[in-house]
């Protein structure tokens, strides 16, 4: 039996962990869910019972055994040190200490072995890298990977459920040609695109596209892999779809890479070429699964195919990787 | 003074050649307007006058010195040999004839001289295509490009103005919860998006994909180039855009990409880094020109950077540059 403290609850992420412990195989004597300000004095139903919502203080985690964190960076900045000092085991979904090379980022089907030497914090990746690499760490185990030139299709869902909410509202007034003022999103969504919503850095890229990059050579434990991403933003509700061009070290077939793609835990190949039908948002949304298919021959350089993957953000992309963490810490 | 036939008229892309004849400089003596037999016994307005919508027939270009054909390529196929031996010059913004050798391929900012070839039939290039080439056409007579990998985010518009329908109408349902019909697009399309329904090919590539590598090469004169695609259809309505990571024969710098694209005809830069801010889909919708932006160094490979484009699919990707063709062709 294990009690488990919950930052975040009711965010897009809180809410689906919920959801996972919920219908999960983990034994809880105890859950304690802390949300920001804003929901004070409201209550959140966990299995029929009626569970307040905290707000953080500092004797907050005082005998909690595991707090799980999914409410940003920020929040995860100023309490993982004191739910650490509290004696807790953290699993950290936010960015913050995710490149802390004390800190193991897992992806329980990827890296399991790494999380034997957390101090007690462990860190669940990024969405888009997550969703990446359930499909390619099984192709480089095969044969390495030398170069990846990613192309991605995020789900608002990534910048949380105010976000997800903006954009059906947002739709509705364009299609009503009512005026509309946002309040989460930089620009208008409504049938537009952008590039990815995080901080565009002094070398052009955007902190996104730096975290598949660096993120990816830790969880490969590979220094040299080189990750090449646009991010972009369109108007999908919760699933990521990712176009990836792969450059490996040495030849690998279409059939082969189909081959291990079948067989890889987490992963399943979906496709209906005689009806052009590849993975989509659609298929995605709530499934723990991450799609991929449309493998294709590079005819354009040696050793290169492409793939196309999708995964629900919030799933595997978030919560359920932070789950199966916690799954894997007690197993 | 010339005349002009527009086949397609009651179309996406007819009813934006007809805006901009209407706008434009071309002096036109007689206009005449086909459309299917649909609109057959209905009229359209041009320039205050109420025209008829003709239906084809086999004498019906007899007399038309000039057609622009904007209906599909089973409506070219058919019926463009009939107008050519009717005696007109035909503008076909169609994919049946562009890569027949004896036929144009023509894009007017970029190889106005290979109109001089002409037998009378001159192919307006493939939507995508045009618009990754109006910004890589001038960095490539600076620096010769070896490789292109696209990714695609591709608006409803390029499968017409009842696609752009269905995509608000079932984005309502889907906001109201309720059921929807799909008539034109293959897969739900409310916050979705999928592979381009063009016809998935044995090579695992869709029509689309090919058509941007082997338009590209004959437009640019050069069989060598590599043009590797992914293109996607996304909930946007009427502006394509394009992450372009792009590999040269030889070093090239960002300031240099950037001064070139400042310059070039038909291409806007548009970025605001403090904003994080480039080019939208919203920046382009009815627009002449194409915008692009976020030129960034590649790290992960030598000689290659990054370029985003977005244009209007309907206009430079199709009406107005058949509406330029024709402007060259009288010039």
């Amino acid at each position: 039996m294990v009690d488990i403290a919950l930052v975040g609850a009711t965010g897009a992420v809180g809410q689906e962990v919920l959801q996972l412990l919920e219908k999960g195989n983990i034994p809880i004597s105890k859950l304690r869910c802390f949300s920001s300000q804003r929901s004070q004095g409201k209550t959140i139903v966990f299995k029929g019972q009626e569970l307040p919502l905290e707000v953080l203080s500092p004797n907050a985690f005082i005998g909690c055994d595991n707090v799980i964190f999914c409410a940003g960076s920020k929040i995860s900045k100023e309490w993982v040190p004191i739910a650490l000092q509290a004696g807790a085991l953290v699993i950290d979904s936010s960015s913050f200490f995710r490149m802390d090379p004390t800190v193991p980022l897992i992806i329980p089907e990827i890296n399991p072995h790494a999380i034997q030497s957390h101090h007690r914090l462990i860190a669940s990746p990024n969405c888009s890298t997550t969703i990446m690499l359930m499909a390619l760490a099984p192709l480089h185990r095969y044969v390495p990977i030398k170069r990846i030139v990613a192309a991605t299709y995020q789900a608002a869902s990534g910048a949380g459920a105010q976000a997800m909410r903006e954009l059906k509202e947002e739709t509705q007034c364009y299609l009503n040609q009512h005026p509309f003022e946002r309040s989460v999103m930089p620009f208008p969504y409504a049938f537009n695109l952008f590039t990815h919503n995080s901080v565009l850095t002094e070398s052009g890229y955007v902190e996104e596209e730096l975290k598949m990059l660096h993120e990816t050579r830790k969880i490969l434990e590979e220094e040299k892999i080189h990750v090449h991403a646009t991010c972009v933003r369109v108007p999908v509700l919760r699933a990521h779809s990712e176009a990836l061009n792969i450059t490996f070290h040495d030849k690998i077939t279409v059939e082969e890479a189909y081959a291990i793609l079948r067989k890889a835990p987490g992963v399943t190949v979906l496709e209906d070429r005689a009806n052009n039908r590849f993975p989509m948002p659609i298929d995605a949304m709530g499934k723990h699964t991450v799609f991929c298919g449309r493998i294709r021959e590079d005819h354009s350089y040696p050793q290169t195919l492409d793939l196309w993957v999708v995964g629900d953000q919030l799933l595997k992309g978030a919560a359920l990787n932070a789950v199966q963490i916690l799954d894997l810490y007690h197993s």
